[in-house]
Formats: structure tokens, C-alpha cells, sequence
């Protein structure tokens, strides 16, 4: 239920026209990291502005827009197993996944029948971990039994990477170096900045300067 | 005017007890520095709260309190000047601040006369700079000459260690080595943290954890 929510916070980001005054005013890659905090934030700063970023939350958003950005051109890149990952779920369970097999290879996701009650991922989306697929194929089949296969996919889709992004990316309580908060933020770049607008969960939290001289009684 | 207001602001703490439970209650030196915000704010957390310390007025503090402290022991470590520093006045206040001499004494600052309106300074206090004795210089000749010489001293004295202090310390603006944020931060373990109570223009403000959690809407 934690990931339909956070579907809906991530949202699909509506298509629109990012001026160039939009693109030149803000990149993630311009702040000035400073150091983690609570191996939860980062904290960095522009001329004139402190931020303090959710770095699972950063994460999050830029594993599900690449995921929607690779699925709306047809092409989400791939990693093949050697070894196929076995699954086991309810057989009414494998046979609605099975049911779904070529939805599930649009988000990437390629799947055989092991038998009865066994399933074999045999490749998945590069930018996701496993542990985020095997979450993501549980709620899908729990999807599809509530909804007796009538279920949409299209509509689901965002609800699936958004749960395969909150299982593949950074959590928090872990730390990183400055160069992994770098380089988190120049992927936040890759996607315009309107879509990173905070609904629901916040990705980051900012303050002016000012605002905090005000605070400390620095100005009137 | 502004120092006056510094004065009452800072205040001249409490002889208080501080009881065994306070001591050990919180340290700055136990902070883990983070880094050091817009050239004016140290950064830091503890275990389950982040902290922003205004490096200006920290150090004003920590140099405030040691004057006072050292004024109330009676000895403030002066340090004396190879050549007087020749400082002009108005001859009033040349003849006003001469007339106070012991009292500047008490206060670490040796005075003589060196022309009518020309004073040598002698001597200040080690832990101030020649130009926050300058500012407290013009800011006591001020004082006496408006009270008339009725002026009571001990009344103007956290008015002048205070105007001392904001002078002579580390300002907004200044980049801090992480080494130097520590030592900032140990510094001000040597004064009982009840003195350090945000009154006026507080030193620090901070935030738990769990609150900043709260803003991004990872709890409930």
C-alpha cells in the first residue's frame, strides 16, 4: 500500500515544454555539497540558498524517471541473468503474471513459468536492483488477482516503477562519500526540474540565506 | 548604539550552580561538525539533532565570557604593546577616559596621556584585538560624556567587554577550516552551557531529527 501512495506522490510527469529560462535557471549539479547529515540529507548550498536533500527520495525520483522516460521511447534497457532468478508465488499467482507476460516485458521484465507455483525472471531493467523487481511482481500479482485480470496496465505501470525504484536505490541511515552526493545530484539533472516538483514526499527542503539571518537575528 | 544592544543581548550570566546532570547534559565539542554554511553558519548533528551555530556570535560569546569571567577573578591576561597605539579624541574625551583610568585598568586596558588630545594605550586584553578596544575606546568616551561623569562603571562594563568581543572576533563572511569550527566548538565547553541560553540574537538554533523527518513526510 506504501508504494501505490508513493506512486501517486512520484507521480507521471506531465509532458511539457521546459523553457530555456526554466533550464538555465536551476541545475541539482550548481549546489555546493556540504556533508550529509543524519545519513539521511544532504545538506548544500547555492550563492544565496541552503538545501537540504532527501537522498532516498532524490534517488528514488531519478531511477522511476529514467524507468518512465525508457518505457514512453519503447526501450528500457536490460541485464540478462546467467542464472535466471526462481521466484515462488500462489499458482493463481504465476498463472496472472504469466497472463501479463508481455506487459511485463514493456517495463522490462522478462518472465518464464519454473512450474506450477515457480516463476523465472530471466532479465530485468538495468537501473533496478532485484530485491526492486521481486517487490514489484508481488504487488503487480496482487494487482492482478483484485482486480480479476481486468486490471489496466497502463495505469499500473507508474504504481510498478515506483515500487521497483523504492526497492533499487539508496536508502536512508546510509553513508555516502561527497563524490556519490555529486553524483547523485548531476542525475538529477537528466530530467527537467519541474518534474521534481515536491507533491507529496518533498525531495528537498531549501532555505534563503536571508531567511536564515533572519532568524538568527543577523537582519531586520 | 548597536553594541548597547549587543551588551543587553549577551547579558552578564547568572552566578548560577550548574548541577552535575547539566554538565554532562550536552558539550559542544561532542557536535560532529558537518561543514560550514554561506561562510557564517558551522553545520553540525549529534546523535538525533542538527545544528546551525552562528560562528560570529559563538565566538563573540565564548570572548565575552572571558572577560567577564576574568574581570570577576580580577586578572585579565593583558598583553603589552612594544609601541603605545596612539589613539586621537575629542580632548574631553581625552580628559574623561584619563579621569577613568583605574576603572579601565580593571578592565585590561592601560591608559597615558600623550598629548591633549592624543591617549597611548598600553596595554589590552589578550584575548581581544586592537580594534575592539579601539570601538570600546570611542564607545566609553561616548558614555561618560553624555552621563556627565556620573557614569557608573560597572553598569557600562558588559557594554564594553561586549563591544571588545564583536570587534575582535571571527565575522560572517569568513571561511572556517573544519579544525578551526572544532576549536570554535570546544571553546565554548569552558563557559556553563546555561549561559549560552538564547536571549536577543541566539547563538545556535537546531533542529531534531525526527522534526526535520517530519517536514519531508518520512513519519507520520
Amino acid at each position: 500500500m506504501e508504494d501505490l501512495q508513493r506512486a501517486r506522490d512520484l507521480e507521471i510527469p506531465v509532458e511539457e515544454e521546459t523553457s530555456p529560462s526554466q533550464t538555465v535557471r536551476f541545475r541539482w549539479s550548481d549546489l555546493q555539497v556540504l556533508g550529509q547529515m543524519a545519513q539521511t540529507y544532504i545538506l548544500a548550498q547555492t550563492d544565496d540558498e541552503f538545501y537540504m536533500v532527501d537522498q532516498h527520495a532524490a534517488h528514488e525520483r531519478v531511477v522511476f524517471e529514467r524507468l518512465m522516460k525508457n518505457f514512453k521511447e519503447g526501450k528500457i534497457p536490460q541485464q540478462s541473468f546467467l542464472l535466471p532468478l526462481s521466484l515462488d508465488f500462489p499458482q493463481e499467482d504465476v498463472e496472472n503474471l504469466l497472463a501479463a507476460k508481455e506487459d511485463l516485458e514493456k517495463m522490462g521484465v522478462c518472465v518464464e513459468q519454473a512450474g506450477p507455483q515457480t516463476l523465472a525472471v530471466t532479465s530485468i531493467p538495468e537501473v533496478i536492483k532485484e530485491s526492486g523487481v521481486v517487490r514489484a511482481l508481488e504487488l503487480f500479482a496482487e494487482q492482478l488477482s483484485r482486480e480479476s485480470g481486468s486490471f489496466a496496465v497502463e495505469r499500473a505501470i507508474a504504481d510498478i516503477f515506483a515500487s521497483m525504484s523504492c526497492h533499487s536505490v539508496v536508502r536512508a541511515g546510509q553513508a555516502l562519500s561527497k563524490e556519490e552526493m555529486v553524483s547523485l545530484l548531476e542525475q538529477m539533472d537528466e530530467f527537467p526540474f519541474s518534474s521534481f516538483c515536491p507533491h507529496g514526499r518533498p525531495v528537498y527542503v531549501k532555505k534563503s540565506f536571508a531567511q536564515i539571518d533572519r532568524e538568527f537575528g543577523r537582519t531586520l
